[in-house]
């Protein structure tokens, strides 16, 4: 036994909960917590003292919250999440996303563990650059509908990136269906997106839709670099978060990403379960490797408020080790009134995706762009 | 345009909704469903009837439920779900996930859609035969605390098949960490098993946890293959679920799959938002290839009651084209008294993981282990 322990460092990680009970049974889900992600058994079936020194989770505090909740902080060793992010994931909200009233608040986590992570391959400060946009917020457009097939498509993405728009991206509905398939939609509307950049000087991207069979999502994305695809968009709650962040680390790929929430729902759609969007859009999606992470913004029928698209937009921003940080990217339906109220939220670092008044606005598509790129300029 | 659309065969399948609103909410909500997982614009920005009439989801029914909710069925033409798990994940629950009170209740799946996917390799029979146990309720066991060497964890493997437990597992906390790594855990492991079963006559597995990043899945996949280990254990909800199809499609590997909820929990916390047991446990998990699928059984701090756990059960075993059925796989303490209602709920027709009760009971495990069986039989 003695040698297994030597093996660690000493060095911890920790996961804020926030948990939804009464004070008494805080402690017990607590430590619950502290059990259940690790050792699975109780103290008094614990082969040894190391392994509760060691490997059990360790309540560092547990405090009140001012809406009756309580925050629990409780750290790991690191060897106990290992190098990969799975099982990091699994170390933060494994079984514990089935124990009723516990939500991830944020993740703390140490140099030793963020080590093997590389994050963002652009992050905002390279994806501005690759995108020759130092300063102002970005836009994206999305291509759809599902339906029209890949000549169509592109005509959409020539309209967009002539008026200006940064990044058009596929809907996420579109995958490799044959009413557009993969490969014929990418070529195609890589051209065009080239083709409108040669008439306006500009330096707009296309960005397809990789999420697919697992080894199909590698393959269509070298497929998509060796096209002159601009960047790649994925659904991780589909594809699994680790795929995400195999295409971010992979050289030969070497494309910004946007990472889309589709699957992911109900994760942050409860304040007393799953993961705050501040550390599911902003953290882990960084951790995956995301340059820029969509989501709801507030307003209409979003299960969003502001204050919460905010917590987000900080959980893109915050320090994290060496990690890049990466942009939020609301979907919104903007207009000249509701500029002021995004940059108050986001300032200049947001990418937004513009939502169906950039299709109804007029029917000069490129010219509801340029309009949008200039209400927001 | 015409080409496009004659693609499609008009074969159609339906995704059953529950709406948490009110009756004039139902069909707005409804609406936004069949719009936001298929076209993603409104019905006078399409840019064709044909794209209303074969892309756009239908309402095929909407009815009130007894809780006050609504049912809605909403059916899809199968092309739009294209022939890949992602694509069908992402048009049964991917945009829709982040509209507030809507969950998943069953997925009714036509016969072109199912066609590509092969579900579980053994299911119940075939599992059954595998582990040459043709009536009786199996039995699971978990190897843990995290935090033993390979050794010790082999040791515990030993006493639980000497036994008779059918069915030895990893912890899902057993990654690949220097504590215990991963190669050397399956050596250990999987040889402690066959020496067991050379003294008992029994056919007892072990199915190490290949839960890892992208493409070690598969690698350790056929490691534990190459090994002689009897099945898999994997979190789908961490690699993707495409991951586990492709692993229970593997010819090479050919390995029974247990399949663990972790990070699952918040699809099922909420009984109008997420994921059905019935669907993510039952349905999906066996579209996505399991052989078995484990979940905490009713009683103490589980989120589930009895009825949910019956009705994953029925999801594991309700007809779905061809596919095969699979194993419900409670993970419960169990008694003498608890048996009779197991065998109410599930019939023999379980896998009974068993918690920390095989490691309290007495000091001796393989007794513990024989204590178990014989109870349950």
């Amino acid at each position: 036994m003695t040698d297994t322990f030597a093996l660690l460092s000493g060095e911890r990680f920790t996961v804020v909960y926030r948990l939804a009970c009464s004070e008494a049974e805080a402690w017990e889900r607590a430590a619950a917590i502290c059990r259940e992600q690790t050792a699975e058994l109780p103290l008094d079936l614990l082969p040894s003292d190391e392994i509760w020194d060691q490997i059990v989770g360790r309540i560092e505090s547990l405090s009140p919250l001012p809406d009756g909740c309580f925050e629990a902080k409780i750290s790991y060793a690191v060897e106990v999440a290992g190098t990969e992010l799975p099982q990091l994931l699994n170390m933060v909200f494994g079984k514990v996303s089935l124990i009723p009233g516990v939500r991830v608040e944020r993740l703390e986590l140490s140099p030793g563990l963020l080590k093997p992570f590389k994050g963002p391959r652009f992050g905002r400060a390279g994806l501005r650059a690759y995108l020759e946009a130092p300063h102002r917020p970005l836009l994206a457009a999305t291509l759809k509908p599902m339906g029209l097939p890949a000549s169509e498509l592109a005509q959409l993405a020539f309209q967009f990136a002539l008026g200006g728009i940064d990044i058009i991206q596929d809907a996420t509905t579109l995958a490799d269906q044959r009413l557009a398939p993969f490969e014929e939609r990418v070529e195609r509307c890589t051209e065009a997106v080239a083709r409108a950049n040669q008439v306006t000087g500009g330096r707009s991207i296309y960005m397809p839709n990789v999420t697919a069979t697992a080894y199909e999502v590698m393959e269509r994305a070298l497929l998509a670099r060796e096209v002159g695809a601009g960047g790649l968009l994925i659904c991780p709650g589909i594809t699994g978060f680790d795929v995400m962040r195999l295409l971010a680390g992979n050289d030969d790929i070497n494309l910004p990403i946007m990472a889309h929430p589709a699957f992911l729902g109900s994760f942050v759609a409860n304040p007393v379960q799953g993961i705050s969007p501040y550390a599911l859009f902003g953290q882990i999606m960084r951790l995956a490797g995301a340059d820029a992470t969509s989501y709801p913004d507030w307003g209409d029928c979003s299960s969003f408020d502001r204050e919460t698209c905010q917590s987000i937009a900080e959980g893109c921003g915050a320090a994290m080790g060496g990690l890049r940080t990466s942009f939020p990217a609301p979907e919104a339906e903007i207009n000249r009134d509701r500029v002021p109220e995004l940059y108050e939220t986001y300032g200049r670092e947001m990418i937004v995706v513009l939502g169906g008044s950039l299709y109804s606005r007029g029917p000069n598509l490129a010219e509801n762009a340029c309009y949008f790129r200039e209400i927001l300029a």
